[in-house]
């Protein structure tokens, strides 16, 4: 059988016209031949109108009640799907995690599919029909419906196209692809047709409104191919995919990603002993406040040492509090700037090219643009610049490794 | 045990305040030491929102979607319940149909209950629990989602009573009970304490709001005893019951029902033969038109009869152009009044109280009121009259057959 998933998100089912032009893609497969599985969100706005049923209740609502509330969203949109379709004379059915069983583990809210029962659903695909499958649900050992707490129905995608082996796996969503930056910053920006999984999860800031990381990590451990496109207009969209499957030697470099609203914090002339900086970032971790780039200068002065480090601004009120009322830290001063961005190039090409980091270095000077803090990974390098730098840093890097055609 | 069967209708839901003063409710009779099974409707309006959905899909939309769309309304709202009395300390979970199960049989969205696996339940309730439980719903053969027709969510109660043989059935609705008449129409009415099903099926108009007349078919098979009272005010309601539970001595009569609007229309000079009947009321009984009262009058002439009816005035339009373009039948003429009403009295007790017709006709007589159509059954009279007399007429029978205290 030739199978293909398709899922389509909250906004691709937001609205009766939307369900119906859901209806319409899938018609277009089976056209094709293809055995179609469809994973479906919630309409979108209803899932959190549910969240707020439960918040309004109680701040601390039972998680296992929590699920089943939730759970209703997806209930009601892979019934529409399924409606249209046999309004339109062909065979569909939804079903529910509980009724194929898509079997999970773990706690409510945060529970991850260990099975799927194959069974029913090949059975009705072989008899010509279209299952439509509430993403995101599951049920566990005591016969109750989960959620799924990471990545949600792209995670039911995903691991409904490893079970049943399907050719493709389609991420529908309301923007058309992954862009190697974002247009609205440079117009020039284009689509990329094939990017790694890694390269992917390094996009995280251009990838988020894509598909979640974690469902990105999901289909790399699972070597599955996925296709994000726009459910709105009929035109090809990116396809992420194993790492030897994208092309490099046209384009080393894939993507410029920044992320907006950071804040440097430097802690000058910290005490040097062993373990300060798990001392600094222990109340910051246990706090859920991320620790972006992380640089210990070297200190002049063998005692002393100065470190900077990047938060998101949201953060910065509560990380400054948390660092001053630190006992067991001691240092001279703390400067903050507020007004800082982080820009990064990702490639799985630069780990074999050589000069990457210069060329990117020296683009950014030419335009006088300061870096303030840098750091590496395999396949990324970050810079982080003043805000009032971030369009022209993004703008000459994307020009620098060829991105603009 | 002490089992109590506590049923909330949608608009004792209908908000998150009202679903906290349901957990109250229920803690009341906790704390009277029932075991407490509760069945809670949709939110007010979340239904008719969830059909309107499939609606705007298809007016055909397939059945079985439809029922799983419409059963997510009460899966939200008894996890709702559930998670409040579980911020509240006690112990409760939810439980859709498919869940217990609850067996269905039947066309989708007509469905019965067959049976109710009660294992689970009896344990939580042995724990301790307060199995909060989706009216509406149960599974069929095919471990799909279906509703039931008849009487929604009254009718998982009744069939929840009657399995765990509880000792009380209560109803919980936005009226404190059933009156002898609408107070609207005559502010004296009084609330009655205890109705037999009988009566209470008899007094549909006033009943319609308290509940459906195939619930309370249901509760009359079974024997459940039914009390209906209201969510809002903490004061006792009616009871609907076997009929030698009520006492009759000192009320012959139950009530005075009524409707409002209704069409009278009368076939002058119809061709009278065999069969003609049938031939003008197939058509309308096709189109689901309701036919009330009927009066065939004794013709003078012996092949021409007049023929009178009644039915709601919404459905006016389409029976007269039914009855004109009927080929089926001929008749000379035809008269529509369409400002008539019909006017009830009700009670067990006519039946072995002599007199009762006579003391209504001669009530109306008094106040020189016109009876223009005559109907009796075991336990009700009506008569139609017109639409201006209607309040007087209700008046004077609720005083001739003392309901005024």
């Amino acid at each position: 059988m030739k199978i293909v998933v398709l899922k389509f998100g909250g906004t691709s089912v937001g609205s009766i016209g939307r369900v119906k032009n859901v209806a319409k893609i899938i018609i277009r497969f089976l056209k094709k031949r293809y055995k179609v599985i469809v994973v479906s969100s919630a309409m979108a706005g209803e899932t959190n109108k549910l969240v707020k049923l439960t918040k309004q209740i109680s701040n601390n609502f039972i998680s296992s009640e929590y699920d089943q509330v939730v759970a209703s969203g997806e209930q009601v949109s892979c019934s529409l799907i399924a409606g249209k379709l046999n309004d339109q004379g062909y065979l569909s059915r939804s079903w529910l995690g509980w009724q194929i069983p898509i079997f999970t583990q773990g706690k409510y809210s945060h529970s991850r599919i260990v099975s799927i029962n194959k069974k029913n659903i090949i059975k009705f695909l072989r008899a010509g029909g279209v299952p439509i499958i509430a993403g995101f649900q599951g049920v566990n050992s005591e016969n109750r419906i989960t959620t799924i707490g990471r990545g949600g129905s792209d995670a039911t995608a995903i691991m409904l196209a490893k079970f049943f082996k399907a050719e493709k796996c389609i991420i529908y969503t309301d923007v058309d692809g992954v862009y190697t930056t974002d247009p609205r910053v440079v117009p020039r920006a284009k689509k990329i047709e094939k990017i790694s999984y890694e390269e992917m999860l390094e996009m995280a800031s251009l990838g988020a409104k894509v598909m979640q990381p974690h469902s990105i990590q999901d289909a790399r451990l699972n070597r599955i191919d996925i296709e994000v496109r726009s459910s709105f207009k009929n035109v090809s969209g990116s396809l992420i995919t194993k790492r030897k499957n994208v092309s490099t030697k046209k384009n080393i470099i894939r993507g410029v990603s920044f992320s907006k609203n950071d804040s440097k914090l430097t802690l000058v002339g910290v005490k040097d002993r062993p373990g300060v900086a798990a001392a600094i970032f222990e109340p910051l971790f246990r706090n859920s406040i991320n620790v972006d780039m992380v640089v210990q200068n070297i200190s002049s002065n063998e005692k002393e040492t100065d470190l900077t480090f990047t938060i998101k601004n949201d953060d910065l009120i509560k990380t400054e509090k948390l660092i001053k009322k630190n006992k067991k830290i001691k240092f001279n001063n703390i400067i903050i700037d507020e007004k800082v961005s982080k820009v990064s190039i990702v490639g799985v090409g630069m780990i074999t090219t050589p000069g990457v980091t210069y060329r990117m270095f020296n683009a950014l000077a030419k335009k006088n643009i300061n870096i303030l803090v840098i750091s590496t990974s395999e396949i990324k390098i970050s810079v982080l610049v003043d805000r009032k730098n971030l369009k022209k840093a993004v703008d000459v890097l994307h020009k620098e490794f060829k991105l603009d055609y």
